[in-house]
């Protein structure tokens, strides 16, 4: 009877344990999740046999052996900098990996030894990373098994709300995810290549350098630049590529009306505010702005950025109550961590709200003498606050991937990515049967 | 016969040096000019007795101690890290110390130990730290001893060229100090108190929010603010001042077209750029511009930032030859670190250009009801790039400083800096029978 141990059974393990449930059920296999908070692990798992929640303390180094080694393979989904613990027991007990974090520097210098071991180590194996290293390496490696050159490559994948859960929101966003990547997101330099040259965009122009893609069927989305393009240069074998560029999507005018937290220096986590006890949001803004008191907050902020003081920007910072009298309700915080806890009283995801996952990709390539256009995208929507597409698409991929493992229909060994056939081929086809369908159109140059 | 060691034979020793060879002569005194460039430290003591140039090295620990062990006062010009372990030997033997850096946290450790030995380590004693404390307090001061009170403090010191080295320099400015410093100026969010409030600057805003001081007989300046302005709260006993605004001037016009350089994130310091070797000017400046085989460089740098392609800032820019196809000259390199090597094809000081320091400071003070203003300047000219008035107005001090201890005539004991009267009275004093006067005018309000 083989065991699935699995780390971590917060939100994003939802969907990942209810497909391992129905898999130990067909295959007679056992799971075993772990969770720091044991309660939490249990109330996901129905009273069935082989299904287990027990309490997991990955710095409890005796436990973590004795679970480690009772299991088959392990999926972690616990944070990130943990993983190295996890996979030292791993790679001691010779047992199988899985996680949906990027492949660690740490992590790296353990490749030698697994390999050696003949493990897999399966990284990056969610949605992004994940489902994005495996929708876009079908599509390019096909492109050259015909023999076509890729010349450029976008790609951009974005956690949304769906617009029946968009109400009036006039930012058609809610935090569906880790609220402080969201305030933090693009900090530092973006650099990507654009026709054969390394372009770079500082953080403070980043939001107003956007484009915007149409999905049929699901609208306009507004694309800004991530911080590490250039880093799949060699993760999808591109080096000769003209242009290649990953992004993040957000519907139209969110961009612009972020900009304005990131002109005030909002966003900023560097240094801690004064007086944040009895500050205001008003307050707040205010002590971005220079002193005026015959201005009102409102005509100082539009005038500082030149935005209309009827206009859009306006109209969104408004309805997330940022002029507004109220205390904010934190004693100490970077400007960053009160930010988002304002933002939090407006984007917080309600019980029946459904998230969605917006994934595409633009692939350009010379079949010949003739450019040729591919684009690909997949869109998943959350069923509600729990069932969410988020955990759908991070967990699914994960449990595919166990399964697949277990069953040894995956052969390779060591620290690997899903970037090759043999493990998207059959991840993606299961996905498919699991709704998470990625369409692939040929488009008209 | 009393012996002073000064460590560092630098260009900003040169004015120190030459106060300090007066001095022994006056008092029969001895002069060790210690530099890890023995040559450099002879070429600048004449043949006199008295006098002697030696190779010091200051991690040569036997040496260090035989030094100072035989020396009556320190003065160290050394790089401000290097102080920590002049002032530890110092401890150990006895020995006063002075220097023009800013009292870092290594240092005031040692000042419960300095304080029992009755040592006095008299730190940011040069001009900036240094003049700025002694000018100010000394007008601080006696606004409070005829029981008024201080409301807003303003203060700003600048490095510039004279009006008559100028020339056709459409920035008004040239590197007269340390290039990397006036590169990566302003870096970090700036905090300042106004009317009660405090308020934060980004970076990336900094060079838009400044102020126009016009100093008589010197024509405009230029303010922008700097990164520490509350820490003079305590420093000065400050702590229910209104406002507190610490800044830097340079010429009108400058921070506007300075600000493009922000913009682009030609400052960034924080990655290395790609295929520097063969990059020109106009590529560099492109590297931060989007892909547009159409427009020119120059067109897209105008629009991308609103500028006028006719306008100052533009022009600035052409004058520096950024959008030249000369080849920049490195290797490797930070955009902050090409953009500093450009710079300096065109704001590196010839022989006989002459600096200018400027400093001024603002002060309100209620007496009873009545609103008062005083404002207080120093401008200092350079006679050629050799002797500067920067040399002049960091070594000056020092030197009086260092001639006031070994006279006896400063009793105070521990880490001070230049803040009380006992100490800036006679500082001040012998500066302006230097030349270098500190002019006091209550204006009207």
């Amino acid at each position: 009877m083989k065991r699935i141990l699995l780390l971590g059974a917060g939100r994003s393990s939802t969907s990942l344990i209810k497909y391992l449930i129905k898999k130990v059920e067909v295959y007679n296999w056992e799971l075993v999740v772990g969770d720091y908070d044991q309660r939490l692990a249990q109330e996901k798992l129905p009273p069935k046999p082989g299904l287990k929640g027990i309490h997991f303390d990955v710095f409890n180094e005796e436990q973590k052996d004795k679970e480690i080694g009772e299991a088959d393979i392990v999926i972690s989904m616990l944070p990130a900098s943990f993983h190295i613990h996890v996979a030292k027991s791993c790679l001691k007990f010779g047992k199988n990996l899985i996680t949906a974090s990027y492949v660690s520097d740490d992590l790296k210098e353990l490749e030698t030894a697994v390999k050696q071991k003949g493990l897999l180590f399966l990284m990056e194996c969610g949605l992004d990373p994940g489902i994005d290293h495996m929708s876009a390496m079908k599509v390019i490696n096909n492109i050259r098994e015909e023999g076509h050159q890729l010349v450029n490559f976008e790609t951009f994948t974005g956690g949304l709300i769906a617009p029946e859960s968009e109400g009036n929101n006039p930012w058609k966003y809610k935090f569906t995810w880790n609220p402080r990547n969201v305030v933090m997101a693009g900090n530092g330099t973006v650099k990507f290549i654009q026709e054969g040259r390394l372009k770079y965009i500082p953080y403070h122009r980043l939001f107003r350098r956007t484009e915007i893609v149409e999905i049929p069927g699901y609208g306009l989305f507004e694309g800004y630049a991530n911080r590490d393009s250039l880093k799949y240069l060699k993760v999808y074998g591109l080096e000769n590529i003209r242009t290649l560029y990953r992004g993040t999507f957000r519907r139209p005018g969110y961009c612009r009306a972020w900009d304005v937290f990131v002109q005030l220096g909002a966003t900023d986590d560097s240094y801690k505010m004064d007086g944040v006890e009895n500050m205001t949001h008003r307050q707040f803004i205010n002590s971005f702005l220079s002193y005026n008191p015959q201005d009102s907050v409102e005509l100082k902020l539009a005038h500082y950025l030149s935005l209309d003081l009827e206009g859009e920007e306006m109209f969104k910072l408004r309805w997330l109550g940022l002029f507004d009298d109220e205390v904010i309700g934190l004693t100490e915080g970077t400007p960053a961590q009160i930010l988002e806890h304002i933002l939090k009283k407006k984007w917080t995801i309600l019980p029946d709200d459904k998230d969605m996952i917006v994934m595409w990709h633009k692939f350009d390539f010379m079949d010949g003498d003739q450019l040729r256009k591919i684009h690909s995208y997949m869109v998943a929507k959350g069923m509600n606050s729990e069932d969410t597409a988020m955990a759908k698409t991070v967990g699914l991929p994960l449990g595919i991937a166990a399964e697949l493992i277990l069953n040894n229909k995956i052969s390779v060994t060591g620290i690997k990515i899903p970037t090759t056939k043999e493990i998207y081929d059959p991840i993606l086809k299961v996905l498919e049967e699991e709704g998470i369908k990625v369409v692939e159109k040929e488009m008209t140059c």
